[in-house]
């Protein structure tokens, strides 16, 4: 496996890649990976000869009061793993190569991004865009894969590369989950052992929802009721937002018609956890006891 | 030559040109083309195997008040303008086709769009920059050429390509003016007559600053009131801007010791014209009377 630590040596890797008429399949991630990472790396090798990881823990993504500092770096077991699945190469710049001093270049959404995570974490998806066009420059994939975890960012990636042009395509690949349900996420690894088990309150009121959907339920209004009260059975459970949107436009719906996301953001203690689910078709979202 | 009127159809046409190995030179423009458009193909034709040339008026970067409907479209002469310079493709999609009704992803700039024509022009340059991004997409260009003329236009886009990483290189070029030293511009087509000899006095200006920093003047204030006064002895002329700035940060300068940039909009009637000087280095802005 190769590790390139600098831009202009991704780029000259890709072009050569190119060169040779070999397809690139590209997973962006900020490291700390888990099952859920190697997941869309598997993907990837369905629909690409070489594949290509970056870790690179993005500053301009998290706000001043966010985990940017403390955020986990395991870089040698992530390196491992890479291995392990036959990455092809593990790029792994520096914030210093990335952006210059100067950088006053930004890619921002109009529409996707002001709701839901957008709202609560203000230039979040500002950072996560540009970070991604530069990403997408650098590596020159055929195909990138993104996950159903980040519902938002991937709905805002889709849009990206559609409204830019971007010469690739973006696959979704589903949730993994833990065996009792909990979304994996790099920050789950923050949670006290009574966290850890406090945290169940997001997948189970996912799963709720699902049963009155299943059972009927099209109004938006008494599903979100269902979900919240839930959720404040946990006491250590704040929740940041519950809501039920479009899934093409991200924008609150009173009617379950079409597609939907169901979108939960929730701190326990101090982590804050996302979590969701589409309906009709849950299959992206893995809800356990389906 | 081939006439591409849609973006998958350019894109297809640019990933086969790639995997072939030839070179790509790309010239974007708005149309209407005069000698300094054809000297841009020129000067790409050094650079690369086969020639795009864009003709796209891009409707997001016309602000409500300006000449978005009335902007020049002779593209019959367009055409054969290219085909008799050898343009390998002439790239013209209709505006349906380039933006979604739905788009609401953007690249802006945050530094350098601030001042100039930024001021003035709202929103234009997220415009460009947007449209520029989506074209460099649609073409995948190893070289684009772009005019001195627009010198804020083209240091935005050196400033993009390097904070966004594409894989390419731009390549500026110097200003064609007419024999009497006029800018050449598409938009001297709205001159009258009267007005195509009063617009000289952009030129005239420019021609005075540049004699009084090679008399050893160091200071931008005496240089801006001369270019003003001179400006306003013709009657039909409105200043928007003349600014003194650093060649780099587009930030307005007191002292003209590091490569700076003289810029000048300024209406003649309803028309809006801008022109330009760098020092100590003149050579792209082609000053007549060298």
């Amino acid at each position: 496996m190769n590790i390139i630590h600098t831009p202009s040596e991704m780029q000259a890797w890709a072009q050569a890649c190119r060169r040779q008429g070999q397809r690139i399949g590209f997973v962006p991630t900020m490291g700390c990976l888990h099952a859920g990472h190697l997941s869309l790396v598997r993907l990837a090798r369905r629909h690409a000869d070489r594949i290509v990881v970056s870790i690179f823990v993005n500053p301009t993504q998290f706000g001043p009061h966010e985990d940017f500092s403390r955020y986990p770096r395991p870089f040698e077991n992530d390196r491992a793993l890479c291995e392990a699945e036959g990455v092809d190469v593990l790029f792994h710049p520096s914030p210093e190569t990335m952006y210059a001093q100067d950088r006053s270049t930004w890619v921002d959404d109009s529409a996707l991004s002001t709701g839901l995570c957008g709202a609560s974490r203000p230039g979040h998806f500002k950072g996560v865009l540009t970070v991604v066009a530069k990403l997408f420059n650098l590596v020159l994939p055929d195909v990138s894969i993104f996950g159903q975890k980040d519902a938002q960012q991937a709905r805002l990636i889709q849009r990206m590369v559609r409204d830019l042009n971007f010469p690739l395509e973006i696959i979704l690949a589903p949730i993994l989950r833990e065996p009792d349900g909990l979304a994996m996420s790099s920050r789950n690894i923050y949670l006290s052992a009574t966290e850890r088990k406090d945290a169940l309150c997001l997948v189970q009121a996912l799963c709720l929802a699902r049963d009155r959907y299943r059972n009927g339920e099209r109004t938006a209004a008494p599903i979100i009721a269902g979900l919240r009260r839930h959720l404040s059975e946990t006491s250590s459970a704040a929740v940041d937002y519950v809501a039920l949107v479009d899934d093409v436009t991200l924008q609150p719906v009173e009617r379950l018609d079409a597609p939907a996301l169901i979108a939960l953001a929730v701190r326990i203690g101090k982590t804050r956890l996302i979590d969701n689910l589409m309906l009709p078709d849950p299959t992206l979202c893995s809800l356990p006891m389906n």
